[in-house]
């Protein structure tokens, strides 16, 4: 028998089931008169390819890094904690996956939003009586990016705007444009601790505004708002009726001298989205277990908001389940002191980058609070040799094997952003190869000679 | 010292940072005048968001499914593979994560389109003389899922639209109408083997038209088309000059009797985007990792299509990287035995639930050649007492607890799907239920007492 050919049992014919058919349907399938068609081939990408843009990516790109072949590389540009292999993850994190693994348990579909059971443990970890939250309200997604796609996709429609902290992390605006939604920039003020700017903020609001992102931790300024803060920015987003997009990716990775208040633990009335992850705080941001954490005390995302949530999540469905299955282990083993161990170090790396960058004439760097990043000021009227942060940055790697990003990857030029997480010993050696760069560069401004000649 | 403080050096003062910057950045940060603003909350989920629709979903969740009590169930209707444990993924698989795992190499962030070992190790196993492949054609995703995501999301802008297979996957209407982009159904004929309707195909097209989708072996029909009909199929293709997204999720899943012909190595002109992934042929489907692989030997898609995928994998980022970390072993040492097994496995259980199905009068199961489903037609005028394929499969739960999918999921009424990979015992054990089911309800129909009679 010709094993590609039908065949149907006897008891019947198969024309009456797709006469059936083919009247239900209520579509003929004889070929309609010829359209218009392409004469020729003309693939073009879409429009929505075309409006994704990651400035990072066009930014470093287009650097001529040439690093300078006597010295070795030393990259503090990227945000991932575990290239350098100084921090690796828990061994109970790796072991939690193991256990998944050989349960056999973890290897189908998962339900879009994630293994209820594994949504209860999310629940449970993040509950708090100021907070409260069940497994209906988590929904598990594939890191956090994803997370922060699912948000904006479901609050916002394009022509709609959000509003986006500058300096801030650029996947916000380019998840934004790419949907055709409009990103409004709100100042952040350095000279405050990087505290909102609110009265701008505040001004940007319109009634097309669909959400406010706040990320706090802060990417790129490693700042960390106080309680008093929160809760101004708060009272804006309740007074304009404006929910609120947490990015807490970096949440609890705060320096022991201050204080982590999760957002939705300090308002009753204002609905907010916040996203969140392994990635960080467990140091796998490649596992891609993210989460969006629903706090809704009001109604007023109701259900229509998480519905939608639901049905986008089923368009790719969401993590890795096998993550999904260790989740409950991660987040019960995980011993604290591994969690301490972490800060701790991410702590005096910051003090050490800190202390020698601002002996460094010439640059500005703001102490971070938590997080893992330092902002560094450029006096670029000390370094007339460059013309802004991107050509600073380049020569840097050119003469020093130094690669730090340019905040303009972040909308904010005139400064640049330092990765701490790198071991000890090479955080100083860039350090002290980013003074020597300075030394070299660094010029009196016009009429201040005094200063110079201290 | 107040741990929220800026702490500056004394060097300079940030103003003059500030000041580069505010000038650079062009924007004032004085408030404006007030703009209008909402009153009140209102917050609705967005166009795209109400306009993501599945059909599963829908028709499932509003089916009235109360099983009978005095029958356990037997779900026939989710394409998990992993459900029942009869099917667990090969030992060497589960120890390529642990090696993944152990090696501490693949916690950080690989590249968006994945490790480029990992795209090396896919290039290699895919490729062959008639579709060359290397690591720059592929590009890693979360599951097939975001596969085909990225593919529609790079050829189609809203008002085009796609061609798309009935009865057919799901997916591609969810995820096309969530992105404005217009479905046209496209026939395939059952009694052709499920053969498309080249004609009717072609008479879909026109200059809108962005891509057709060739899912081959087939879900939900488990065809597998010959090489004979992959030439007309392309050739279509390439007198319209319209892409191919092929969906080879089931690729190499076929049965002894037949030959599964990857579309690209009938081609040497016409683009191909063809996606698959581990869920299937590995048995790991809540794993999320699948593929694009890029065939574009005349350059037609060339670099702007390659460019706008890389974009859109920035958007979340790729699959989880403990599973890339796994694939060279994955690929190199599952062992020929387990694909043949689970292959002979599919192979009986179809024959035995075909061979069933086909005894039953009212039913006309079609007979699969790959993939893992079963098409069954149902003689509606035989059964009066339903209305519909959605009714009938209601009520086969509520009689007989057997759970199918009515095949109105896959835009094909009067037929239902059945998943062929459960254990032996069930499978007879449901085709024994849904004998007695069909025995209940089956009616001679009007004129043809003939036929009751015999």
């Amino acid at each position: 028998m010709d094993p590609y050919m039908i065949q149907t049992n006897g008891n019947g014919n198969l024309a009456s089931v797709l006469d059936v058919h083919v009247n239900i349907g209520g579509r003929s399938s004889v070929p309609g008169k010829m359209k218009s068609r392409k004469a020729r081939w003309s693939v073009r990408p879409s429009d929505m390819s075309n409006k994704t843009f990651n400035p990072i990516r066009a930014i470093v790109d287009s650097m001529e890094v040439k690093p300078n072949p006597n010295k070795s590389m030393i990259s503090l540009s990227i945000g991932d904690p575990t290239v350098f292999g100084n921090l690796p993850t828990d061994p109970e994190v790796t072991q939690a996956m193991k256990d998944a693994l050989d349960s056999g348990k973890y290897n189908g579909y998962a339900p879009s939003t994630g293994y209820l059971t594994s949504r209860e443990e999310i629940a449970s970890y993040y509950h708090c009586p100021e907070a409260p939250l069940e497994a209906k309200d988590v929904i598990l997604t594939s890191g956090c990016s994803q997370a922060i796609e699912l948000c904006l996709a479901v609050l916002a429609n394009p022509g709609q705007n959000i509003l986006v902290p500058r300096p801030g992390f650029s996947l916000y605006k380019t998840l934004a444009e790419s949907m055709g939604i409009e990103v409004k920039l709100y100042n952040l003020l350095p000279e405050k601790s990087w505290e909102i700017d609110l009265k701008q903020l505040e001004s940007l609001i319109d009634e097309k505004t669909a959400c406010l992102i706040v990320n706090n931790p802060s990417n790129p300024c490693g700042s960390v708002f106080r309680k008093s803060h929160l809760q101004k920015i708060l009272a804006v987003a309740a007074r304009q009726c404006v929910p609120i997009l947490a990015d807490e990716i970096y949440g609890d990775m705060v320096f022991s001298d201050c204080k982590y208040e999760p957002l939705a633990t300090l308002s009753t009335n204002v609905p907010i989205l916040a996203c969140g992850g392994l990635a960080k705080r467990w140091l796998v941001p490649g596992w891609r277990m993210g989460w969006i954490l629903i706090h809704d005390r009001r109604n007023i995302f109701g259900n229509e908001i998480r519905d939608g949530l639901v049905k986008l999540s089923q368009r790719i469905l969401g993590p890795c389940t096998i993550v999904q299955g260790a989740l409950k282990s991660i987040l019960r083993r995980t011993p604290q002191e591994f969690y301490h161990n972490t800060l701790s170090f991410l702590k005096s790396n910051a003090d050490l980058c800190y202390g020698a960058l601002a002996a460094i004439p010439g640059l500005q760097p703001v102490r971070p609070s938590g997080a893992m990043y330092l902002m560094v000021g450029i006096e670029m009227e000390h370094f007339p040799d460059f013309e802004n942060d991107v050509e600073f940055t380049e020569r840097l790697v050119a003469e020093q094997s130094v690669q730090c990003l340019p905040a303009t990857c972040f909308e904010y030029p005139n400064f640049f952003r330092v990765v701490i997480t790198v071991p000890e010993v090479m955080m100083l050696e860039a350090c002290s190869r980013i003074q020597e760069f300075c030394e070299q560069h660094y010029h009196c401004a016009e009429g201040s000679q005094e200063e110079c000649d201290k």
